[in-house]
């Protein structure tokens, strides 16, 4: 929840901000969304994570979960383009814990469906259900998803192919289930739009990045109104 | 067109070909196109290109145009997974050539839409028709396509974006088309499939790449029967 000061901070932060990056802001918190999350479980190369945290913040998605049981996620700035700055990034990396069980039961406490992608599933990207918040989860590149994640999902889908390969990169998976679930969102009749104090929330992290010294400039100003 | 031994040929070839990889090579021909085309123009990084061509392997397409006036591609085994092997990769690299424009009319003499891909387009890729064939342009990771490109498309698209960041991976956007394209040519009554003729020619080559020693055989049935 945010305090009163934090619309006082808003305020006093958009002094510094121009109209046209405040334009902007406004633009992308009118479609962003976290009725649709992507989780990354022990993904290890590099451009796969930066390319997949760019695809979901092209597509307006603010939160990605990045599950560290046996690798550490890296990121490709070639790739990422500064896109991790206006994302929400939950890493779930504790040593000695299955952090994939933390990860998924949380996001099923909050009211997501697990949405498991393999090959062998049956359902495809195309036939999923969106009425229901939805957790896409995508595995490790050589090994697939844990037994844990497979366990706990409530849904295993898959993208139908045709050739001999049988196998998408992971960026690639990514980006097509990201790109045909947020269409399929903006078709609907839910409501996937952030509340009022979502937005608030992000706009006062957003400007706090864009405004050089916002810092100081906020102590500064808090120190005036006490 | 295929001379009457290339019959006898893969009669002969097929006794070295398993019936499991007879199945799967019908059933990939079956779902194989040449309707959609992709063409990469001065592609550098290796893992886009093999990314598209293993996507574009995936969902079916044949042909795969590169075009190097600027960059010559390189491919990287990793992303690429044996892709290229079932593919027909056409290059388009003479020197002091203007390879685009060649590559460019000879696919559109031969009937297909020269669709450009690029951020500032009106249609978006959701509303392309493919009644048409189509070859799909993607442009150089730095500078996207060339004046040649663009002023030889017929028409430009976009992927729509919601974000800051507004820029796709160029593997990411080519996996996005090829997938958009080919679920709506199977959704249509347009006829993508390979003619007989073609379908007959692809599975020479492809018995000629799963059989071992395939050359000395066909040499030696060549002339056992002559």
């Amino acid at each position: 929840m945010s305090s009163p000061s934090d619309t006082l901070i808003i305020e006093h932060l958009a002094q510094y901000v121009s109209d046209h990056k405040k334009g902007t802001i406004e633009e992308v918190l009118d479609k962003r969304t976290r009725h649709l999350t992507i989780v990354l479980e022990d993904t290890f190369q590099s451009q796969n994570a930066s390319a997949v945290f760019r695809t979901a913040e092209c597509f307006g998605i603010q939160d990605i979960h990045l599950i560290e049981n046996l690798s550490k996620y890296a990121l490709n700035k070639r790739v990422l383009r500064g896109a991790n700055k206006w994302l929400t990034i939950k890493k779930h990396a504790q040593k000695e814990k299955d952090n994939s069980s933390e990860c998924l039961q949380s996001l099923k406490a909050s009211g997501y469906k697990i949405l498991a992608t393999m090959p062998s599933a049956n359902l495809t990207i195309q036939e999923v259900d969106v009425s229901q918040k939805i957790a896409v989860v995508m595995g490790n590149e050589l090994h697939g998803l844990s037994d844990t994640a497979i366990e706990m999902a409530d849904c295993k889908v898959t993208i139908p192919m045709f050739g001999f390969t049988e196998s998408l990169n992971l960026s690639v998976s990514a980006a097509i289930c990201l790109h045909e679930l947020t269409n399929k969102l903006k078709e609907s009749s839910v409501d996937w739009h952030l509340s009022a104090e979502e937005r608030k929330q992000l706009r006062l992290e957003w400007y706090r990045k864009l405004v050089r010294n916002a810092e100081m400039i906020e102590r500064k100003f808090l120190e005036s109104i006490t």
